[in-house]
């Protein structure tokens, strides 16, 4: 992901996203459209002002699409479109526009198509998806029974979207590419994305803000978000500028600096994740990869199987659970762990070294820690994780955290934890590779 | 999870959540606040009817609580209580009822205390997170500076909330078990959580509708939501009724009808996971069980082990990603592997068989399959993936699927596979148990 996308201009430049279900209105379902519509209206230079959540409520629909035509330039309304009684969405477009609706016979022989296809016969409910307000453009659904609709009326953009992600996505980003783009200024929002890790949210925040912070007052302006989830920080950089040159200019200016002062958390600037970039560097060293993990219970080396082409440097995990298994299956001797514990660094280090020697790998990492809910002690309070990484050239690491959190968010921590140590331990040139509990 | 939980009647009966944050604008940042927040106002009967994500703009901001206050009898607003210039939700609710703004000293002394606990001097802007509406109830904030405040006025109830959800949910579940539910009518909402295995969302629905559908029309109305994510699906009965005892007996006899019709598939009914049922079972059989898993990558064992307690009937996982680790790790015979290929059903029983003996485990469970996105072929597409579970008794499932979606997605629903396969070989009587490639 480098600078790509564009920003509307003459036209459009607002918008807001209506989602309608009833089931979004329980604590069991979100919207999660809104995320990927967002990102499609920004890279055309579209700012989304609100979101709303509606129920399949005819009154309640209406009123909100009321509310927000009276506000902005264009309106997204997603779900609602399905042939069954509660799908509501295209008459009370069609009512609030004050558009009659009739049957598009080309959406109805389609649909039948769709359905004889499969030697059915289209169940007449169906029928009311070629329903289509006057003057609307359909939008072809190669993935569903619901079309869509782009309606232009009263000065300003109505679209019609259904509700299902994988109908959605591929609809909406013709149409962005196409008639939105085509809508749009010469001006885009460009973005650059800048994954961290070993350091959370506030310590990044302290190290970039005074870097970011005249930004705003630059002759390009470059807006600065900060994203935390459990063990990594992203920093998210975008400018609205005339051309993709200009924005790589900006962006990369604004890189180099924060680079300079986040030093080796900087894990990668072009939109990789860390098991990716940790793929590239065991591919670059030639290097094949063995995990002996514990508590994290296999999400290390599933982390690492999540790069496709994980074969080229992944051979093989264990999850030694048990003190038996990290004897027998790991090699790891019964007076280390009588003496150190199970959740010790001596551990983690023959782990490491017990994966490493029993697939016969260049690289072994080992994990050993207290996930909780029980197992906590005073000396080893739940959240303590000790991580092991030996390499060849002399680079190993050895490292004791205590991780906050539940269960899952210390797995998760400890997941990251690993897989940035086996990072740093590649990246870092061999002389300073041995560090011992940092 | 058995039925628990309350509906207001008297007064509160309908709500609108808003969530403030321009960051909830961009394609980076979801409100998830509100399902928490659904959750605990149906615990009170109260109902959900629109959700709004508006930016931190004070005119916005007045124009959706305008909006809400005219429509329904409670308004919950989460973000945009912080001590920064951004942060403008208690002057602009404060503005939009016409209530004064006061300083309150105890608020005032305890942001003092906070700060100089640590040895620092509080600064002057958070001396803004001591300014209440007049009349408004102060909700202590024990995890961070923001305090909540719950303000009646105009015949509507406004409570304001701090965004991070670990200081937002304690605040509003002390909120709705106490305030909250004492404004409530004696009829509440029960809830009851079916979970499914094995079967699609359309599926279980064609399954279950005869069953659900006369429910609409019954005494007791039940409500059934199906909820599908990939692998799982799950049917939610929800029912509003005055006591827990007459709650239980319309869930027990919903329950029972559901049951009949999904035989197998029936996971839980008592909101346990699939990991947590397959764990109950081994512990019931006495069982320790060993994990052999490639596409899975290490996600099988990592399933089991987010149970607490596993490491009682699991010692250790071994991912064998490579032909080679098949063979060494697992004692999959060379001439197997060449016969039938790496994703193939005498491979994937050769694993679970190599897993147990290797472990000197009772159960085996093995998993093979081709993820993606390269490494199809016309006989083998990407989403094969084949699995075997091996128990004593003669407990034996031998079984290949063909799984849609991306790689995540596939390995996804391999593993919830993995797991429903494994809970189907230990709930059969063992002259059942033998199975293959059904």
């Amino acid at each position: 992901m480098t600078d790509a996308s564009p920003a509307v201009g003459s036209g459009l430049s607002t918008a807001e996203i209506i989602a309608v279900g009833s089931e979004l209105l329980t604590p069991f379902r979100i919207d999660t459209n809104s995320l990927f519509l967002t990102a499609r209206l920004n890279d055309v230079g579209i700012v989304v002002r609100r979101k709303s959540i509606v129920g399949d409520s005819p009154t309640d629909l209406a009123t909100a699409i009321g509310e927000a035509l009276a506000r902005v330039d264009m309106l997204v309304v997603c779900g609602g479109l399905g042939p069954t009684d509660d799908d509501l969405t295209r008459e009370t477009v069609a009512e609030v526009l004050g558009l009659p609706l009739r049957e598009d016979p080309r959406i109805l022989e389609w649909l039948s198509g769709r359905f004889s296809a499969r030697g059915w016969t289209m169940p007449e409910n169906n029928r009311r998806q070629a329903q289509v307000p006057d003057g609307a453009v359909v939008l072809e659904n190669p993935r569903g029974t619901a079309p869509g609709l782009w309606i232009e009326a009263a000065g300003r953009i109505v679209v019609l979207l259904p509700g299902p992600p994988r109908e959605l996505e591929p609809m909406f980003a013709e149409l962005a590419a196409g008639r939105l783009a085509a809508r749009s200024s010469t001006k885009r929002l460009y973005r650059r994305v800048l994954r961290v890790a070993g350091r959370g949210e506030s310590h990044v925040e302290e190290l970039t803000q005074p870097v970011y912070e005249p930004w705003q007052r630059a002759r390009h302006v470059i807006e600065t978000t900060i994203l935390a989830s459990p063990g990594a920080v992203e920093l998210h950089l975008s400018t609205r500028v005339d051309t993709a040159s200009a924005a790589q200019t900006v962006l990369d200016g604004a890189t180099a600096e924060l680079a300079a002062v986040l030093g080796e958390h900087l894990v990668s600037t072009d939109g990789r994740t860390l098991a990716d970039v940790v793929g590239t560097l065991l591919l670059q060293h030639g290097y094949r990869v063995a995990i002996g993990e514990s508590c994290t219970g296999g999400l290390v080396t599933a982390a690492l199987v999540d790069s496709p082409g994980s074969s080229k440097y992944l051979d093989q995990g264990i999850v030694a659970y048990s003190n038996d298994a990290k004897r027998t299956a790991l090699g790891v001797e019964a007076a280390v762990l009588a003496e150190h514990g199970a959740v010790s660094e001596p551990v983690a280090e023959a782990m490491a070294a017990g994966a490493r020697r029993a697939v016969g790998a260049d690289v072994g990492v080992g994990v050993t820690g207290i996930a909780g809910p029980g197992g906590g002690t005073a000396d080893k309070p739940v959240g303590t994780v000790c991580f092991a990484v030996v390499a060849p050239e002399g680079r190993r690491i050895v490292r004791t955290v205590l991780l906050p959190g539940d269960r899952a968010m210390i797995r998760q921590m400890a997941t990251r934890t690993a897989l940035d140590l086996l990072r740093r331990a590649l990246e870092r040139p061999p002389r300073h590779a041995s560090v011992r509990s940092e």
